[in-house]
């Protein structure tokens, strides 16, 4: 199915330009909302003790990390997971195949292959002090689902495709989104494969996934093969489920993200021996934007995370002639993130000025605060029923790429005191079999509705 | 000469016992103030263009530098200069010997070789970012003036041993002073064989030194092998003989420093996501420190640099959970040392309790403000003449370990604005050659004070 030439008809070319606007609101919603869910949604049932089994089963995968996971991209873990993975898909019959960055696609055959499959889609890579649910309940979830409809004989009328994303955390390789990203077309292969390891070695990201035998030759691009939409589940990384005591919620968008990479350049000189006055102390002036940012986050209503550093010389009796840090700023409003990231950009020159260092700065990676697809939001709304709210995510996923090219929306289940990345990310078993079956509901919802506007078109 | 029984005539243990107080204060200077230069010192000449010629052949050695050297301990580099080093020692007829923390030792006979030897030691390894003098001029000087002594004719009564004390700089492997520090009976071959690589790696001291083949039988303590002396070239590392307009310097002795490792544990959690209270961010927390870090030092007229951090996990989506930072205080004073210290750890405990973080302190190096043995001082003092002024170190040396066992006192030779640990370091020709000429003048006088002490006694 990868070879086919799709028609686009369902997902015109020109829906997916007006989407790159990531400001744009949600318009039209109330026309969706009152809606039942589509007849093939309703009978669907899922597996939760197999979903549950499996979550625990792959979470074996991981270096070590009590109660939690550790699987970085392309680590030997990953590996281990990703074969695993591979055959769940094979033993289904997908048509599988691993992408130019690893990404893996199972596809499933509909009643009319012509149109650009639904996916479903999420990662299983971790952070380096991950938790057992983000994001492989979403890739485990969307398996789930695929056996559930093929057990229970619910065949959609567009193909659907598995996915598992590679590198969506960047905990190993920056940026972030390291597949979908190239995907949506905002990177390329190239620049994927050079991506620097955020330890000291000099790996990157192409090098370990060629030694993990996850490079292929499978669509790179949503040019090369589009889908129809992209649905995700993913544990809720706040308290807004928990405290309004529903399992689940559709996420209607994203608070705005942007990284920095700063680096302050200053000049060696012995630790011990250079006066206090006149040195050029890169690391000083490092800790003191680390401050800054804290202040400014408070200030502009936003908030800040300073998620790595890196000091030179290495050793014991030098002062640092060069500081990198990089840092993330997070807004609800697309105003008050440009306003805190002209603040901090104005707080480097103070500090560069003050310490007579030299600064570099990058800003990597700046998403404003946007929407998901009405259109989408609103199978996932039904599909939740009363059991579900409204919720909002406060960060990238790989559907916040997706978005820019088809409709997507998000699933979000419950997770106790809102903890991820962390060894006590948890979501309950309940809860995790409640959020494959409103994936699933909301797959046959967007077929359905697919199916409906093809009727009336 | 490294198996014989030595007799310890001249350097009683009696006299070691109570220079493990470093606070003394010089006493008895003035009793050798009017001496002139032993007859053999005043016959001495050294060879200046072959001691600068070595200087830059020898830093052909280092990684990529320009200008500069950068050779840590047990590299490649290390083992390169290491080698061309013991070839010189057994040209000129050493007993060569290398011990178990890799340091060279070639000691030359006397007309008493029941005497321990006069010894002139320094280091070869430099910082991550070193130049060319700090402390290739205090070997390849020695070994200049040991040259010259063989030339010339003159023998000492005392033997001479030549030291390339190993891991001076701490740069690669924590603690600095890494083999001297065994030598003085304050630490152990195992400890030093243990210590970790400042760098994210999990290399150690001992498996780079075998690597390179420079685990040796030689001695590793002064009990094994004492001295009866040490001199050390170093370049200065301030401006006071620039300033004077003097190309040498006789140490009296130096300030006092202090070593800290403070790591604060926080918790894991989502860079995006989790909100700005609640927090516990290691890495703000060390961030505030290092602020503090600076205020200390001017409020108690010390200084203070922070040489290193790491912090984990790694990645771009976490907040930070486990921050190290490594930091040195120094004064002049053993109370502003003391209270700097103390200052500094009430801050650790008022940050850890703003951000809700665990600390964990360690002062890994503590060397109060001290003084050379005025006898040596002296000999170095009449070989400077009018050509130089006393002056003071700001930093360790292995000389501050020898210190602790037997006379000791170290030339300093003037250096271009005080630059040290840096490509910029630069000591004339003329101030080299003169600075090593100093060394042997002072080991000169020292077996002459020896002779004189033994026919009194």
């Amino acid at each position: 199915m990868f070879s086919r030439s799709v028609t686009r008809a369902a997902i015109t070319r020109g829906s997916v330009a007006p989407r790159t606007n990531l400001s744009l609101r949600l318009t039209g919603f109330r026309a969706f909302a009152t809606v039942k869910n589509a007849p093939l949604a309703e009978k669907l049932k899922v597996n939760g003790d197999r979903l549950w089994d499996d979550i625990h089963h792959t979470a074996q995968w991981s270096a070590p990390s009590p109660g939690g996971v550790t699987r970085l991209c392309a680590d030997e873990n990953d590996k281990k997971v990703r074969d695993w993975f591979r055959d769940q898909l094979l033993a289904l019959g997908a048509d599988y195949k691993v992408n130019a960055t690893g990404t893996q696609f199972g596809v499933f055959e509909g009643e009319d292959n012509s149109i650009p499959p639904i996916a479903m889609g999420s990662h299983l890579d971790t952070v380096a002090t991950g938790g057992r649910f983000d994001g492989p309940l979403g890739v485990i979830g969307a398996l789930e689902v695929m056996r559930s409809l093929k057990e229970q004989g619910i065949k959609t009328r567009a193909p659907i495709v598995l996915i598992n994303w590679t590198n969506e955390e960047g905990a190993r390789f920056f940026p972030l989104l390291g597949s979908s990203i190239v995907y949506a077309g905002r990177s390329t292969v190239e620049q994927a494969h050079a991506a620097t390891s955020n330890d000291a070695s000099e790996l990157t990201m192409g090098s370990e996934l060629k030694k993990i035998g996850y490079v292929g030759d499978g669509p790179n691009t949503f040019e090369e093969f589009p889908i129809s939409a992209h649905f995700e589940i993913h544990c809720e990384q706040s308290t807004d489920l928990e405290k309004a005591g529903k399992p689940v919620g559709w996420v209607e968008g994203w608070q705005g993200l942007t990284w920095y990479d700063v680096i302050f350049h200053g000049e060696d000189g012995h630790a011990n021996t250079y006066p206090m006055y006149g040195r050029r102390d890169a690391l000083t002036g490092a800790a003191k934007l680390i401050c800054e940012l804290e202040k400014v986050a408070y200030e502009k209503n936003g908030a800040s995370t300073v998620t790595g550093i890196h000091s030179r010389p290495w050793g014991a009796c030098n002062i640092q002639s060069k500081t990198k840090i990089t840092f993330c700023l997070m807004h609800k409003e697309a105003e008050g993130l440009e306003a805190m990231g002209k603040a901090i950009m104005e707080r480097v020159k103070s500090i560069a000025s003050l310490h007579g260092l030299e600064a570099e700065t990058d800003r990597t990676v700046h998403l404003l605060p946007g929407n998901f697809w009405p259109e989408a939001i609103d199978c996932v709304r039904r599909a939740c029923g009363d059991k579900g709210i409204a919720s909002r995510t406060g960060t990238g996923h790989d559907s916040t790429m997706t978005t820019l090219l088809c409709p997507t929306a998000m699933v979000f289940a419950r997770a106790k005191d809102g903890i991820s990345h962390s060894p006590k990310e948890w979501t309950s078993k309940e809860d995790c079999a409640e959020s494959a079956l409103v994936l699933g509901k909301a797959v046959l919802n967007f077929d359905d509705y697919m199916k409906q506007k093809a009727a009336t078109a």
